[in-house]
C-alpha cells in the first residue's frame, strides 16, 4: 500500500514532481480524477486548514473526505499493544484501522506529539498503527515528528516566491537548480506553551529538497531532533545547499529570502510544564517583529499563529508575509499528493 | 463580494423576488444549479435547522456545505484586533477567514449575541470580520442582531398562509399588494434565560417588507433595538403597512392573522443573570396558550421552542400552528438566497 | 412510511432476501441506485462502524448520509411528552423529527439503553418518537433493545462462514436449509461496566432466522429480555433450529461453529453501579480465551472490544476470528437495507 507518511520515504525527484504537479493544477485550476473515492481522515487533534483543505480537495476532485474524531462522536482509540483495556479507550487501533480500511479508499491520520517523552514521540505509535494495519493507502495529516503535507505546501510556496522572475537572477537555470544556494531561515519564536517539532522538521526538509542554504535560528536548548537535522543536512547538501545553526534572535543571516517562523518546545523540559512556561516568558524577546524583514525577506508560518505572542501584527500584515498563500497551497499540494496516492501501484 | 448579511442591504423588491423564487422552487421541486460549489459554514453556536437545511440545500443543488465548529475539532478563533493572543484562542479570525476563503466558494457564519453588552453585540465583531476579510461571498447564519435567512423563510411562510385563497379577500390584487395592511403580531414569550434579539428583529422586518400592520407585544422593558424598530417602521410604512407597540399579554390585536412568538432578553438586565431569571419567572403568565388563537390566527415560531415554557402543547399542536412549514421554508428560502449569492456579480 | 426499526416487523423470507442481496452486492462490488438521496442519521451515542459504514454506503450509492449529534453542535432533544421543558434540552423530538423529515429523504436514529430502568428501556422512547413523527422512512442505528443492522451483518457473516464448501457437509441443500441445525453460541463476556442488550438480542435473532441451534451461555442473573428470547425461540424452531441456555464459562456446546461474544449488564443490578462493577470483577474468569476455540469454531464480536478484558489478544487474533469481516459486512448489509428502504412502497 502506498504511504505518504514519512519524509525518509520520499526522494527529492518525487517531491519535486509532486510540487510541479501542484503548481500546474493551481495555475490551470484543474483537479485530479478521483471520482467516487473516499478518504477517511482520523483527527486525534484539532485542525482547520488540514481538515478543510482535504475536504475541499476531495470534493473538487469528485470524491469525498470524511472526518473521524476519536472521542468526539466516535469511540476513543487505544494504541498500546498487549494492554488490558480497562481504562477510557474502548476500541483498539488494531481493530479501528482494519475496519475503516474496509469502508474507505484511503486513510489519513493526525496525531500530535505528547511532548512528555521524546522516546515515546519518536515511536509514532498512532501513525505506525495506521501504517501497519491499514489495507488502503495512508496519508499523514501531521504526526508526532513530521507534517509531510505542510512540507509539500512549503516547497510550492517557496517556488512561487523565488520563481518570481522579478526577484530571481537565476531565471535561466533549469528549474531544479533555481533555488540552489538561496537563503532559508527557520527561526524559533516564543509561545504560551511548548509545541511539537513536526512542522519545523518538515520546514527544513522542504528547504533541503530545494537545495537551499538552511539556517536554523533558535535559543540554546531548542534543538530539533537529530535524526531530522541529519536528514535535512544530507538532502540539502546533495541538492547543492547547506545547513547551519544560529542562536541570534535579532538578525537574520544576510540575504534571507525565506523566513519560516515556528515555535517549538525544549526537549529537556518535556513534561516540566511550569519550568517550560517560565522559560518561554524569558524568551519573549524572540517574538518576530517587522524590523526582521530584509529587502527580499518573505515570511512563512504554518498557522494558526498567536498574534503579538509569536509574531507582531505588523510583521504578519507585512506585504511580504505569505502566510495566506502558504495556507492556500495546502490545498494544491494535497491535490497532487492525493493524485499520487490514488494512482495504481503499478504506475509507480 | 456579495453579502447576504444585513437587512439594510436588501430593498423590498430584491427580497420579494428571492421569496417568489423560493416559492417557485418549492412548488416545482426544482433546485438551483450549484454544481460543485462548496459553502463553508462556521458555527460559533449550536444549530439544527440552519445546519441541516444548508447542508441539504447545497446537496440538492449539486454542491456541498461543510460545517466548521471553532473549538470543536477546529481551533477557537479570536475576533478582537490588536490584542496579545495569549489566552485560549490560538487563531485569529483575520487569518481564519482569509484562509477559508481560499478553499471554499462562499462562507456562512453563525455568531449569537453575548447579551453582556448591547454595545458589543451591536458591533457584530465576528460577522464584521467575515464581511471584511472574506474574499468569497458571505451569508449570515444568524448574527448578534439579525437572522436574515429566517426573515426570508418567514416571508415565504406568511405568503403561503395569507395567499391561501380560502382566507384572502384580496385575491385579485397584484401579489405585492396582497399582504398590505393585514395584521401581524410579534409577541414576546417567557423562557428560562434571556435570548438574543436577532430573530425578533428579522421577524418584524419580514412583515415590514410584506407591508403588514405590525404590532410588537412585549412586557415593559423588553424593547427591541431602536435601529431595527426604525427600519421596520419605515419599511412597513413605505409598503403600505404600519408599526405599533403593545404591552398586553392576554389578547392579540383584532384580526391578527400571523402571530409570531419569540422570547428575548431585557437590555437593562444584560449581564445580570439572577435578576433576569427572577423577572422571567414573574413574566411566566406571558406563556402563549391555545386561547390566544383568533378565528384566522396562524402561529409561527423559529424553533427550537421549549414546550410549556414558551408556548403550551395545545397551542403548538393547534391545526393553525405553522411551525413545521416555517422550518421547512428555511430550506426553500435558502435555496433562493444561495442562487442569488452564487450568481455572477455582473448579473446584479 | 417504511421502518427498519424492530425485528418483529421482519419475517425470515424478507431478511434472507436482504442478506442475499447484500451478498450479491459484495461479490459483484455493485451498489444500489440512490442518486441524490439524503439520509439524516441522528446519533445520541458514539459510533464508529455505524456512522462510517452508513456514510460510505450512501456515497457509494450516489447519495449522502449526514450525521447529526444532539448536544454536540445541535440542540439537545427532549423525548418526554407533556413535560415543562425548563431543563437543559431546548428542543422537543416532536419538532426535531418532523423538521428533519422536511429536509432529508430518510432518517436514522441511534439511542442506547439507559440501563437505569428495564421498563424505561423497553419503552424505546427515542426510537418511538422517530417512528411516530417521521414523515420519511426510518432506520434504527441501534436502539435500547435492538440493533437490526447488526443482525443483518451477522446473518451475512454467518452465511459466508458456513457457506464455505470446505466446511459444509450440507452443500447440496437449498440455501435456506444450509444453516439449519448448525450450532451457534452467544456467550456472555466480562466488561468494565454494564452494557445494553441490543446487540445480544439481534445476535440471537440473526441465528434464529438462519434456523440454527442457539445456545446462550451467560452467568446466572444475566438473562436476556424475555420478549426477545421468546421471539428467537419461535423463529429458530419454525426455521428448523432450537434455543437453549447454559451457564458454563469454560466450554462451548460440542461442534459450535459460530461463537458470538458479547457483554451485557444484569437487569437486577440496573442503576446499582458499585454492585454491578463488583460483580463484573468476580466474573472476570468469563473472559474469552484462545482455548475456547473448537476445530470449526469462528469468533464474532460486534466491536468495539476491550482487548484482554472481554476477549484475550490471542483469541481475537486467531485465524478463525472473523471480527473484521463482520464489521465490513455492516456496509454490505446496510446497502441492501437502504435499497429496500428507499424502494417505492408500492413495490413491497
Amino acid at each position: 500500500m502506498k504511504l505518504f507518511t514519512r519524509a525518509e520515504r520520499f526522494a527529492t525527484p518525487l517531491l519535486l514532481q509532486i510540487v510541479a504537479e501542484a503548481a500546474r493544477m493551481k495555475s490551470s485550476k484543474t483537479y485530479p480524477e478521483l471520482q467516487g473515492k473516499i478518504l477517511g481522515n482520523v483527527f486525534f487533534n484539532p485542525s482547520l486548514r488540514t481538515k478543510l483543505s482535504f475536504e475541499t480537495a476531495m470534493l473538487r476532485s469528485g470524491g469525498t473526505a470524511l472526518s473521524i474524531s476519536p472521542g468526539g462522536g466516535t469511540w476513543s482509540f487505544e494504541g498500546k499493544f498487549g494492554v488490558r483495556m480497562d481504562q477510557d479507550r474502548p476500541e483498539h487501533l488494531k481493530e479501528a484501522v482494519r475496519v475503516m480500511s474496509r469502508y474507505v479508499d484511503a486513510l489519513g491520520a493526525r496525531s500530535f506529539a505528547g511532548l512528555q517523552s521524546a522516546e515515546e514521540d519518536a515511536g509514532e505509535q498512532i501513525l505506525s498503527a495506521f501504517e501497519e494495519y491499514a489495507t488502503v493507502p495512508v496519508i499523514s495529516l501531521e504526526s508526532a515528528l513530521e507534517h509531510p503535507c505542510q512540507m509539500v505546501a512549503d516547497m510550492l510556496t517557496i517556488e512561487e516566491i523565488l520563481g518570481d522572475r522579478t526577484l530571481s537572477n537565476q531565471r535561466d537555470l533549469p528549474r531544479e537548480n533555481q533555488y540552489r544556494g538561496r537563503n532559508f531561515c527557520l527561526r524559533w519564536a516564543p509561545h504560551i506553551k511548548p509545541l511539537p517539532l513536526a512542522v519545523p522538521h518538515s520546514s527544513i526538509l522542504a528547504a533541503a529538497h530545494l537545495g537551499m542554504n538552511i539556517t536554523v535560528a533558535a535559543p540554546d536548548g531548542y534543538e530539533l531532533d537529530e535524526r531530522y537535522v541529519q536528514q535535512a543536512r544530507e538532502i540539502a547538501c546533495s541538492n547543492g545547499g547547506s545547513y547551519s545553526e544560529d542562536h541570534e534572535p535579532d538578525a537574520l543571516p544576510e540575504n534571507t529570502e525565506i523566513l519560516s517562523v515556528k515555535s517549538w518546545g525544549a526537549r529537556s523540559l518535556y513534561g516540566k510544564q511550569a519550568q517550560q512556561a517560565e522559560e518561554l516568558r524569558k524568551l519573549s524577546p524572540w517574538m518576530v517583529r517587522e524590523s526582521i524583514y530584509q529587502k527580499n525577506t518573505h515570511l512563512l508560518h504554518c498557522l494558526p499563529v498567536r498574534r503579538n505572542v509569536v509574531i507582531t501584527d505588523k510583521a504578519l500584515d507585512h506585504p511580504r508575509s505569505k502566510i495566506i498563500d502558504q495556507a492556500e497551497n495546502r490545498l494544491w499540494g494535497q491535490l497532487a499528493v492525493l493524485q499520487w496516492l490514488f494512482e495504481q501501484e503499478t504506475r509507480d
